[in-house]
């Protein structure tokens, strides 16, 4: 991984990916302390930067394998990505899904443009399942984070933020990335290492589940004790990437933590302040920045919210719990 | 009017202002059935376009005269627009509200800088009472949109449209613009006329408040027949501007309308495809670009998102009306 895979991706994504804005409020400096700026990538196509990777991993490949068609596991943000980025490439896709997966995630997903196969969590593997497929079909898998096409991709993010810091006249800040696998604050941290090296990278995760948080903190990687139990599930992993671990090992600023109910609070200081929707898992990087004050260094912070898709039911319960005096 | 004054205030404006981005989403297009483009300026400072031209009017002041200070009749988008710009030119800024305004849109007004003088809209008279403390300080109106640099400001959404609406093989095209006084409806038009003559600016009104409509069909103006009972409050004003309308008469396709629910609606696809926050007043064009299939002309529509300050109970109110099944 090194800069120029970085910038060939930015160069396959320019035109076709959403450049999003450096978003701010003086209400959210207020509460924070100090500076805030917000990347919103919930504003991107299919509403996170999935996009981003995808279309890196899929831009790459050799045409005539991409026309046999491409193959990822998620229920969730990843699915999206790759179902749009392959359909904008002509190419088909298929996304694995557990058969309890929510409906409305399946047929997102297929208006994507993806077929959509189910496999039973109880009785099924996965891995087994998917590796039959793609033989059977000659589809190429499509990894959500372990993967230096993908992490180029999300790097793409990183470059932005490094000219868009510059023009609001920020050389030196925490960035805050809400981390699953690390694809995503891995490759910002590339990016940031090239580009902008007073930009420090650091992975934001839901308590409880902070492998990454813990494992930068022991220097070796731990897992998380269970995968289930929180409302930010978009950024619950078992363990940080074999690829992304030590990139974020040797540029990344230590891992913070956020509850359940700050990323809440996050999702309503979004809608408030900046009147973007913030999933709960995409708004942890955000909780951080205006919560965490005296764990962030500097006098600006720039926090990534990574995604949006979020259901109405959990977007009320945040509006409810901490938008009503407002 | 014309496109020179257009230039100068986009000069003016050029990195104090944001450049919305123009969104897209096939989910959209497939409620359209046709290419839908959303130009989002609730991402906008402050939460709307009026952030625009009180820049554009501000920042056109003789600096002394700016330094006594500006003033603005609103209780709403107006208001925080000539807060936001008078706190970043240095310059005191007066807000007249009515007593009995929410009092959330007082304290955001007044975090934004200003100084804010309730009347009593039962005893008292706005104007008089304005022109007293205007006399008595030396403040400078900033009218919400018969106003020349007003509408200049406002018009450089127009100019963003026409680049990126070309940017995306887009010539021909209906533009949908939330109308109130009719000033970014005519400012867009004038800078489509110059910049991109074949996108064709429309206003887009409330039913039962569509003055500007029945204004444009009849070829005189009329008024609304009252003032209060629409959810999209911040776009029901008495009649169009003296200035607004011809411009409109000479520039503008006809009008539309929507009722409250089909703006909930808008507002509901803006939050799950879009991710991003309208409120009612703000997504009417939105509204009348989704559900107004045979009253458009072309296969591609622009829809102006024009502000995203709603109260959590309101949007709450979309979601459960308009979200609940996705």
């Amino acid at each position: 991984m090194n800069i120029d895979m970085i910038e060939a991706a930015a160069g396959r994504l320019d035109g076709h990916l959403r450049r999003t804005p450096l978003l701010t409020s003086p209400f959210l400096d207020e509460i924070a302390g100090r500076r805030v700026f917000v990347k919103p990538e919930c504003l991107q196509h299919t509403g996170s930067f999935k996009a981003r990777g995808a279309w890196s991993a899929i831009s790459a490949m050799d045409p005539a394998v991409r026309k046999a068609g491409v193959m990822a596991y998620s229920s969730g943000n990843h699915a999206q990505g790759v179902a749009w980025a392959a359909a904008q490439h002509g190419a088909p896709a298929v996304i694995l899904m557990p058969a309890d997966a929510p409906v409305l995630k399946r047929e997102n997903t297929k208006a994507l443009g993806a077929e959509v196969v189910l496999y039973d969590r109880e009785t099924e593997s996965r891995e087994e399942k998917g590796q039959e497929i793609a033989q059977a079909r000659g589809l190429t898998l499509v990894k959500p984070y372990d993967e230096p096409l993908v992490i180029a991709g999300q790097a793409s993010v990183g470059l932005e933020i490094a000219e868009q810091a510059a023009d609001a006249g920020v050389d030196q800040a925490d960035v805050l990335v809400c981390c699953g696998g690390g694809g995503l604050t891995s490759g910002i941290a590339l990016a940031l290492e090239a580009r902008a090296p007073g930009l420090r990278a650091r992975p934001v995760e839901p308590e409880g589940f902070d492998d990454v948080k813990r494992s930068l903190s022991s220097g070796s990687i731990s897992r998380n004790n269970r995968m289930g139990g929180s409302i930010c599930d978009a950024i619950v992993t078992p363990q940080p990437g074999d690829l992304t671990f030590p990139i974020m090992q040797r540029l990344c600023g230590p891992g913070l933590s956020v509850t359940d109910d700050e990323a809440l609070y996050a999702m309503a200081q979004a809608f408030l302040r900046l009147k973007i929707v913030a999933e709960p898992g995409g708004a942890v990087a955000l909780a951080a920045a205006l919560l965490r004050k005296d764990d962030i260094v500097g006098d600006a912070v720039i926090a990534v919210v990574s995604g949006g898709n979020v259901d109405p039911m959990m977007f009320n319960r945040a509006l409810i719990t901490h938008a009503g005096n407002n």
